[in-house]
């Protein structure tokens, strides 16, 4: 399903050999970690998605690998980005159906993951990149509270958005990886606690762009929650938030614009069409629309402290439905950007199939700088919703 | 005075020769631009002004450099930062006296400016390393709000915090250097607008912490203002900025700690005393205390909005005092940190001598997002103030 864009088996092998001697380092001790090659590592090259970058090799580490291997990590390759973990695809497939994207911009790593080649990858989100692609492959992706885990060392596409996270096949694996790759070790979960978190049910505005699969399966998420004696309340957002997936487009589509100016200025022609038309899409965008993205956003991020009042957490739609077929798209991020904007925890869990047999999910969002009782609830509504992979 | 840490003048003839033969490249042909040493440059070696990266050469420029070379910035060397851009100093000193510092962590930058080896130069602000070596220098520092100019390819320290802008020895320079270098062409000056922005004089919760002269100077240019009739109102911040200073020193302290992990996890014994001593104490935030501190910034971000709606601008005290005696330390950034963590434009103007003869300053600061029209408002006090230059 070509997932990897480097792949060293050998090389995983000897760095786990050389940690079987040694002395345990730390949370990930041993772990083979798939690593998104928009991130730099010494050891491997980084060709963040493009064939600009091909065979570069980066003289460090990005700062969140430094602290995975840190941690004893075992590193067996660089997983597949679209270019730049912008929308141009790789040529990852679904490992439910290879006629079906994985979704993007972390397809390698959400391939990888569930296809159980590595029981934890890095991912990165500026629009719906960790999110998106957890739900296509049926398995959990964490986008942490922004600037949980530090961005030195990673390719920028919006200083204002870009956040880096985990994918896994639990929510306490992806909170470990998040944990270790951080030094937030708070994060580490321990078994699931006994909590009955109060959940609010939350459409967004974005709900008639989702296809009935995903509207099943939130309702769904919903129902069997309350079943199980949870307070499950309906929750809409402010009138405000009605033009925050907006915002964040109009923000992203700029700075993305602003950090690729080195390829866009010196090596346009080595730009997927794709990429130079959403370049494009950025110079148009006017300074004072900018400005007033950014400030809509602010005002909606504190407008969510308000709404998240009586709740500990949203439950929320992923994705718009299933994976898309073909690979010339990596599908919508639609349903992510207003989570991305808003710099909060947000959680895919895997929830249900729709009818071309592909995953559907559901993310829990929650307030920014509470993860560890986010990930605390999350892992209890996990418990709820009953294990994929037993499926 | 040091200011340079790789200086190439035969380099730069040849650039500007070239210049010189070609088209109208945009608003920076031929000017000689400083490049501080924590920007990555394709052409300069770049070391972040730490031993560990002595000799570095980075593939391509930083974005911003990108974005310079382009409009046709002729680059002349890059300019001495303290190490990683933290506190411990390299070797420059003050143009005004050598016996004292330049300030930090933009010290060859703000030197080369203030002795006219460049009309312009680049730096970059965590805590306060814009705003303070401006003001002991005597020159016009500009630090944007938050995000203009795209970080990519510049060292992080915080990712919650870094900020890049520009030294010059006009608010209309700083304001060019800014607008190239983010593609915010908006942010262009003409010819200083017959104006009269409503200005709160505004002492902070830092005030008993400055010495006589910047109280002085900041009393002094308020009433310069008001004796040219504009209209100058006393401003006090709400009390939870009380607290916003220690705020930002949190998020700075365990941030950089977690941006330096691949210098402080494999090259501890390369790091400088100093150095090492505040990554120990960005290891001792804890997680909550992190997230406090962020809470408290987005807290005051949204009280600011209130306080800014009777004035155009603030008129703040830009340092403790004139620039300390010694090269050992960069002189206290707490003047500076508040208005880091607010994300807005701030703006140092020189206004007098102390009694060391050494310049003093005064801070315009803003609104976040507010930049185009803040600039025409410092350019507007920057008339009224004097050019310091005919001293």
């Amino acid at each position: 399903m070509h997932a990897w864009a480097w792949l060293d088996p050998d090389a995983a092998l000897a760095q786990a050999r050389r940690l079987d001697r040694g002395p345990l380092l730390g949370l990930l001790h041993g772990l083979p970690v798939g690593v998104k090659d928009l991130m730099d590592t010494e050891d491997m090259p980084t060709a963040y998605g493009s064939p600009l970058y091909a065979g570069y090799r980066p003289q460090r580490d990005a700062a969140t690998v430094a602290l995975a291997r840190a941690q004893g990590a075992v590193f067996p390759g660089k997983t597949v980005t679209t270019e730049f973990a912008v929308f141009h695809p790789g040529p990852t497939t679904n490992p439910h159906n290879p006629a079906h994207t994985p979704g993007g911009s972390s397809s390698g790593s959400a391939a990888a993951v569930a296809d159980r080649m590595v029981p934890l990858a890095f991912a990165t989100q500026t629009g719906g990149s960790i999110i998106r692609p957890a739900a296509y492959c049926g398995i959990v992706g964490y986008k942490p509270s922004f600037n949980t885990l530090p961005r030195q060392g990673v390719k920028a596409l919006s200083d204002h958005l870009d956040t880096i996270g985990s994918l896994a096949r639990t929510v306490r694996d992806a909170a470990l990886l998040a944990a270790a790759a951080s030094g937030f070790h708070d994060l580490v979960l321990e078994d699931p606690q006994p909590l009955v978190p109060r959940v609010g049910l939350c459409r967004t505005w974005e709900w008639d762009h989702c296809e009935a699969a995903q509207q099943q399966a939130l309702l769904g998420a919903g129902e069997r929650l309350a079943r199980a004696g949870w307070p499950v309340m309906p929750l809409d957002l402010p009138e405000a938030f009605a033009s925050l997936a907006a915002a964040q487009y109009t923000v992203m589509l700029r700075q993305q614009y602003q950090s690729l100016s080195v390829e866009r200025l010196g090596h346009w022609e080595a730009l997927s069409p794709n990429l130079q038309d959403i370049l494009a899409q950025g110079e148009a965008i006017t300074d004072a629309a900018h400005w007033q993205a950014i400030a809509r956003i602010a005002h909606c991020k504190a407008l969510f402290r308000d709404v998240m009042r009586t709740v500990d957490v949203l439950l929320v739609p992923s994705v718009t439905g299933e994976a898309p077929k073909g690979l010339a798209s990596t599908g919508s991020p639609l349903l992510n950007r207003i989570w991305t904007a808003l710099h909060g925890p947000a959680l895919t869990l895997p929830f249900g199939r729709g009818p071309q047999g592909l995953p559907t999910a559901v993310t829990v969002a929650g307030l920014e700088g509470s993860d560890r009782t986010f990930l605390q609830a999350a892992q209890a509504i996990e418990a709820q919703l009953g294990e994929p992979y037993n499926d």
